[in-house]
């Protein structure tokens, strides 16, 4: 196969400036149309996917999406932020997004690299099941190179990146506890997701520390919708409402706004509420919601970049990293006659 | 290459079991496994990733995305809503979605076809330049598959998957007119884009017909963001409010509505405001947002299935669909004391 010096030759031109050619940098009309003649005429394949062609390798790192008939799963601002981060990371390096949306029963995910499909996994939205950790020690046995982002199987030795939740937890009822709130209840999402198990980790430790007690009825259980949400805003008001809730995603928290206000208690005045990860939602809603800011595409692009090097170098070394979060304080946790300070 | 019929002769089951074991199906743990260890020594490559490797394909469409540094896409839901439909159309058939981030001076396309990466592309977010359009002639002219979503390019005969954008800004704008309205502004998207031409194509076309008079100062220019539509509300203050604003996504809707909000105007109390694209932003903005609906969902489903028929039939007949859009009312598009229908 040709190679740019090739190219170059051919074309009368400097090898750089065939790079350039190919990379969409700035070259004379005349310069660039000598340069894809030439190319065209010894089939030279540009860049990185020549490189990885001649390595064997696919260029691609396949992104596996949990499939659910008829759930529209891009749409939850989660997935989207860690496509976005992923996509950026990869393209530095020629390299594309497979996206493998499986269900829970197809975990055929070492076929894909026998069949040259990828060269490494990212896996998202896993459960913490015996099926799919006996999946993914069977990948680490083969050093298939894979990843998980936001959910940990302890002690597994997995690559890992997730956002320290239970520091985000902690420092979301931190804040209310800060505010002279003392009854404080959480909305919980699925135990089978180590973020939901840590935002709860992080909720009780704040209310230990401060001596409150967490009763029975404070202690709400969700699964991540805004219809979870509105349904347990209406649960609270039957038992009585809190001083404040603690939702463990911003959906949730969108929810309980929309379902306490729909029997005229507004958040921000009668009731605080808090949200998680940050997303569009909470700008949105009225009153903005306050919550933790989760870096999604951060981790997205370090799960990336770290594949990646894993792919070059043949290296295998666990990594797993932990992202900072940061708390964002809007109108939603303020009550009757306070001022708000905001973050 | 083993096939199935020498799986199922080595494991000693049916040919039926063969394939419920690879597609995920109810088999006895003894017989599974017996399965898995003939096809492993047969290195037999289950289901359609074996049959398209067969007939030299690669088993993915390519999804084109416009590529901009820094700007976080999957998270615009028009975006992820045609990413959702597309990826449950190509499961049916096997096949993945390979996303191709790409800025708009990579177009070398038909290099992605010779790469065996896609056996067809979807193109997102065209732009109708001329660059653009000459790229697509030459992919059409070699005879490779590719689609248009929402975006037109007159007489080209390109595959396009649109939705009708006219018949929604009609509808949208004759709501307002019904309910008695008479000055009414339109915020517009830029128009590089026929769905931004199109929506305003409709208002004009209900204006016409109602005999209202179009000001100059009623057609704001927006760029399809959050941002602009603010921006446009503090224009319209300055001016003096019309009776209504039409903006031409819900983006720009939500906007207007935060920016009317910031100086005292209530939407659905001072002015009436409309949207575009039943985002899940319409329904937790405050109030709710009135809009048209676009099923993109089933426009990346409907894309992704021709191209399927295109690639296994070998057939290249142009394809051109318009999906109807619909209106719903909700409380944006009110003003005080008038009763509300909602749709």
């Amino acid at each position: 196969m040709a190679n740019r010096s090739d190219v170059a030759k051919w074309a009368g031109v400097s090898e750089a400036t065939v790079s350039r050619v190919f990379s969409g940098g700035a070259v004379k009309e005349a310069t660039k149309r000598k340069v894809l003649a030439a190319a065209e005429k010894l089939d030279y394949l540009p860049n990185a996917v020549a490189q990885n062609f001649a390595k064997g390798r696919s260029g691609h790192i396949g992104i596996i999406l949990p499939y659910l008939p008829k759930v529209r799963l891009f749409s939850v601002d989660y997935f989207s932020e860690l496509l976005s981060g992923l996509g950026e990371a990869v393209r530095e390096e020629g390299y594309d997004l497979l996206l493998l949306l499986r269900s829970p029963e197809e975990q055929d995910y070492s076929e894909l690299f026998r069949a040259r499909k990828v060269d490494a996994l990212v896996i998202l939205g896993a459960k913490d099941t015996p099926e799919q950790k006996s999946t993914l020690d069977a990948l680490k046995k083969e050093g298939l190179p894979f990843c998980l982002i936001d959910q940990q199987f302890t002690g597994s030795g997995f690559n890992e990146i997730i956002a320290d939740n239970t520091a985000g937890g902690y420092m979301a009822t931190q804040h209310l506890i800060a505010r002279g709130y003392r009854s404080i209840a959480f909305l919980g999402g699925p135990a089978t997701y180590s973020n939901a198990r840590d935002r709860l980790r992080g909720y009780k430790l704040a209310m230990e520390e401060a001596g409150l007690p967490i009763r029975d009825q404070d202690l709400l259980q969700g699964n991540f919708s805004r219809k979870s949400g509105y349904e347990a805003a209406l649960k609270l008001i039957r038992q009585g409402l809190p001083d404040a809730v603690f939702a463990a995603n911003d959906r949730m928290g969108v929810g309980l706004i929309q379902g306490f206000k729909e029997s005229g208690r507004l958040a921000g005045r009668d009731i605080a509420v808090i949200g998680f990860d940050n997303t569009d939602a909470s700008k949105m809603c009225d009153p903005a919601l306050s919550t933790v800011d989760v870096p999604y595409f951060e981790m997205g692009k370090v799960a990336a970049k770290r594949l990646l090097q894993q792919i070059f170098s043949g290296d295998r070394l666990p990594f797993h990293e932990r992202l900072p979060v940061q708390l964002v304080v809007r109108h939603s946790c303020a009550r009757a006659g306070e001022g708000i300070i905001l973050g």
